[in-house]
């Protein structure tokens, strides 16, 4: 059996190019004892997969060229023979940018079924995107009603969430986006009280406009200027949850200080001594083990209406890169999916 | 009444020169309704002390040329037209670098007397020193027995205290300092694991012997370079009480990326987005109510002989501006203070 595959050529240096990735047929391999096989039916694309593409250990273990190219899947098993997984199940696991994978078993985890939420709810909301925004926002930053929260790519998967559990915990929410429509949508949709147009407007004046009591909590997507811009702005004991950092994932070697360039390292320390704040990292596959919770949770909140998602969703394993490369240029709107069949 | 008080005159560039700080005599003005007259004992000198010449407001206001230098004291009470106070009672509080201070009693606090304790212990182990360590170590990293702990600055007034409750708590401590006889006291007399002399041994190389199972908290008194070698080994969730960045303290407007040579910003967010790190920043003054418990807790452990502390007493005001400085270049040993008469 044949299997589509995204082999990743090159690491890119800075943006991703044509010929770091390359789409190649292989032989689907036979499936040895306890191994499973799955067809993929949704590709998750999120940012730091761009992180992973750079040769350097990570939270994972570091990608080879001539590896598939990694990514969180949905799937359904076609053949199992591992006792712990039947053939029919749907799963969600790291399975990459290809129609199949095989796999041991390990990190593959069951989708509840018969639930009333479509599929791809399961890689979106309620899924890693959905977990991050909830655990990377209550969890670490424990915020309170009255709390100014700004959120950057605020329009995207985890950020759109993250504003709207913000309001729901009666936060002031202030959202940074690319777009007017982004903006629009951020405002008349999902209820946050301002957002702003970080291509278009002066951040900092508008910073300064929408939130005049300071900054509370910064949601951290996307480093780079905007981070300069709002760290005068943080308040006493602030918090900033270190979920990402678009902007600086096509930086090749990370080094380059030319990107960023008043902001040094002694003064964002001198500014997290001065103002007592917290920064938090955080990988939400440390913190699987909250998934049930978080269901308990969020799926009411989705059944009534109080949580919104948007999906961005396109059809055929063939357009990843595409996709891929737009959305860490913004042009996504909501999670970035892709449906192979 | 004469004052002898030590002026600002110059907000130092760098290293503090002679001029920048001059020795006036002044009145000492009669007291108003509900302001105190305090003579003071003893004077502190602690490194975030430099940072608050710098003409920019911090986490208190900023000083001023023509203000008394600022710093911590203990003293007593000669004349009291406050209620909250009597003639006699020995104080805490910033009462300046100066023979007598005048305070409509805001941020002045009653010293426990007849405890069997020397005075000068309640700027030491039992004052602010000592409530420094306590909770920057054990209420923002909880540490566990068999982590790993380093400290900066571990010879001096806060890292010495640091690196004995490391060990009551059953971490593996390594303390870096900047003489071979203070990594002698470290291990010999505080009994930690092991000490780095960071002037004359290869840190990184040091580092990598004697944390052979990484580094799980970093307690932060320097900065600088030393941070930079730190890093690389922090362990995935390890933790950075961020107290005190002595190394960058003297280097002016805090924006010269120079003194820093190769660990950027970008590279510092991704380890801490990578190790999932959590970083916080304190000041010791936004937890005074916390002492009361840390006496309860630290007073036995002190007379048990279980916390040694260490002090630098020099006598004499006029001593001030030179002690000061040699501590900031590492020349104290133990809790640097002035006695004044």
């Amino acid at each position: 059996m044949k299997n589509k595959q995204w082999i990743l050529k090159k690491f890119p240096v800075g943006e991703i190019s044509e010929g770091d990735l390359v789409l190649e047929e292989n032989e689907v391999p036979s499936l040895s004892d306890s191994q499973i096989l799955i067809r993929n039916i949704y590709l998750s694309l999120d940012p730091a997969n761009r992180g992973w593409m750079s040769g350097q250990k990570s939270y994972v273990d570091a990608m080879q060229t001539g590896d598939t190219m990694r990514g969180g899947t949905i799937g359904i098993i076609e053949e199992s023979k591992n006792e712990k997984f039947k053939k029919g199940e749907i799963v969600n696991c790291m399975g990459g940018w290809q129609q199949y994978c095989v796999s041991d078993g390990k990190g593959v985890r069951q989708i509840p079924q018969g639930t009333g939420f479509p599929l791809d709810c399961y890689m979106s909301i309620l899924g890693m995107t959905g977990l991050t925004a909830y655990f990377g926002l209550l969890d670490i930053t424990d915020p309170q009603p009255g709390e100014t929260l700004v959120v950057s790519a605020a329009a995207g998967a985890v950020g759109s969430i993250v504003c709207q559990i913000g309001k729901i915990k009666g936060c002031r929410v202030i959202g940074i986006a690319g777009s007017d429509a982004k903006c629009k949508w951020l405002v008349d949709e999902l209820g946050i009280d301002s957002a702003i147009n970080y291509k278009s407007e002066n951040l900092r004046q508008k910073l300064k406009e929408t939130c005049p009591d300071g900054i509370d909590i910064y949601f951290e997507n996307v480093a780079g200027p905007i981070l300069e811009a709002i760290l005068p702005m943080m308040n006493v004991h602030g918090r900033i949850p270190l979920c990402g950092m678009i902007s600086w994932y096509n930086a090749g070697r990370l080094g380059a200080d030319a990107l960023f360039d008043t902001l040094s390292l002694p003064k964002m320390w001198r500014t997290i001594l001065v103002k007592r704040l917290s920064i938090n990292g955080f990988i939400i596959s440390d913190h699987w083990k909250q998934f049930p919770n978080f269901l308990n949770e969020v799926e009411p909140l989705v059944n009534e209406g109080l949580i919104n998602y948007i999906e961005d969703i396109t059809q055929g394993l063939e357009n990843a890169p595409q996709q891929f490369i737009g959305m860490l240029d913004g042009k996504n709107h909501g999670k970035t999916i892709i449906q192979l069949f």
